[in-house]
């Protein structure tokens, strides 16, 4: 949950007996290490740090200007000069530098999106004794990833917020279409491998929480529902926006950042189409859309935010993160 | 389960304590009453008849011609002449006909698909005492069919098999987008309507069923599973997909009856895209594709066959639909 949590959320959510996470693909190094600091100072109990482990792309200035072309009308209503825009921060992958700060912490689990980085940085996690997890969108990747020897696997059925984890076929035409709904998912990566089982999409509640392990979930991993959290990180404008009838309607979006990922549809949304091609390379378009969202946010405009949230925000709670994680576990 | 199935099917369900169904939307008014014949005189448990309620559009020439144009070289690869294709059978709605067949046999339950018939069609059920009921995509579509008194509402997750139930904003660019999987759909419907809740999409076995019921569902339809069942007309080109790892990878596909349905990826679906502004309007589109479809199945290939099917195949069994549906329960 880049963007939307701290360390705040994670120690409230440990604490309170489930794996609190960092979400640390938005982090500098200096950062990560200040987040790591509090977290292990706030909790003796075992937290996940979570990196994104993407191949950077290559820049295309064509690519680029097209993006910057598309959002030029957006650009002049907000009086933003087109030529002066800067770029905004990324997302960057998981590496040794990385690897370095968590030494110090040794985290109980290392988990990772978009399939694992390499051979030599999954050991250098396994060396403390992390466990490692990562996301399965398909059971293709389900498998893909027992086979790399991973603690355990997510299985991130289409409801989910936020990014789409597939890595398996991703320039395929058809990739989007190879992503199955939890109910579909989660008894096919269970009858497929042999490790633990995360369940991941629309759970929102301990009805939900207890549906996954009939489906035979291991754990679940439970997102949206923190949004509203008093510990989450989450805009005034994201918070409206859950609260709100618009939550109804998600979409996966490739316009924020490059990657499909799972938001409330907004105007850009609408205006471009959720999924365009005019948008760079993971994790590059997200560069020219941040004076866009900062401008906008400023005038209470949620129209070029990215919203993250999954198909069932029923679950939101304007409570501490660890009333919800009891809650949650209720039955 | 319209093409998939015929009374067969249902007796064997019903008798085994479900509620067997008949789909309608492909049978003439001679055919439907022989088949209610046989099935009331097999039966004396309850059983349901389904029927689509779309209006049929208008044949437009200009769209024709679009649509087979884009089929030409397929017509031209199997030897058939572009010019002298038939029309194959489509799809109809309910009418004041069928509700006359229907009188004689007073089913204890009547199913639609796309919305509602008029309140006169609604009425005539009534009058025998059948029970209404229809599928919603969206909270939106449940409680608009709560409002019109249906007796019980099918929450139909993304991970269904065939043609989505979709009905309203059919005509925005984001009514696919709308459809919510199983997990995030079925426990928002339960929150929001009075009436009993049908859970369907992704229910493969009695592990399924019980996660359905622990998210509120008070029965569930479960289509998919049935598909290679002995009583099943299934033709073997299908059933050969369903078997095979073609089986994992599903798409909403609008290519053989104009309106966007659940079946397993096949060389028209990777061709054309899966969904194209080519087709016609339903059901016009199955017209052209009929003859492509059974030149095609006489030398042994699915390409152009619609190959319904839901995300989750992992409950075909090759067994009699009563022990199938015994085993569904047996949790």
């Amino acid at each position: 949950m880049a963007g939307v949590q701290d360390h705040r959320l994670a120690i409230a959510v440990s604490n309170a007996g489930g794996l609190g996470s960092l979400p640390a693909a938005m982090l500098s190094m200096e950062v990560l290490k200040a987040e790591l600091t509090q977290l292990s100072a706030k909790t003796d109990k075992p937290y996940n740090v979570n990196f994104f482990c993407h191949t950077p792309p290559t820049f295309s200035e064509a690519r680029e200007a097209i993006w910057r072309a598309a959002l030029k009308p957006y650009y002049d209503e907000l009086g933003l000069g087109a030529n002066n825009i800067p770029t905004g921060p990324g997302r960057a992958p998981f590496t040794h530098e990385a690897a370095e700060v968590l030494e110090a912490f040794k985290p109980a689990v290392v988990s990772f999106h978009f399939g694992l980085p390499s051979a030599d940085l999954l050991a250098r996690v396994r060396s403390w004794g992390g466990k490692i997890i990562s996301s399965a969108t398909t059971v293709e990747e389900a498998l893909y990833l027992e086979s790399q020897g991973v603690d355990a696997v997510i299985a991130q059925g289409l409801e989910a917020g936020g990014h789409r984890g597939h890595f398996l076929n991703i320039e395929s035409g058809h990739a989007l279409t190879q992503q199955l709904g939890t109910f579909a998912l989660l008894p096919q990566i269970v009858k497929a491998v042999k490790i633990p089982v995360i369940a991941a999409g629309g759970i929102a509640d301990a009805a939900g929480v207890a549906a996954a392990m009939v489906l035979g979930a291991a754990a679940v991993q439970v997102g949206t529902a923190y949004l509203l959290c008093d510990e989450a990180t989450t805009s005034p404008i994201h918070r409206a926006a859950l609260k709100s009838p618009a939550a109804a309607h998600t979409a996966l979006t490739n316009l924020f950042t490059g990657r499909p990922a799972r938001g409330i549809v907004n105007r850009l949304m609408w205006d471009l189409g959720a999924i365009s091609s005019q948008a760079p390379e993971f994790p590059l378009a997200t560069g020219a859309i941040a004076s866009l969202r900062a401008a906008a946010e400023k005038i209470g405009s949620s129209d070029f935010s990215p919203l993250w949230s999954g198909q069932n925000a029923s679950g939101c709670c304007e409570i501490g993160a660890a009333e919800l994680t009891r809650r949650l576990t209720a039955i």
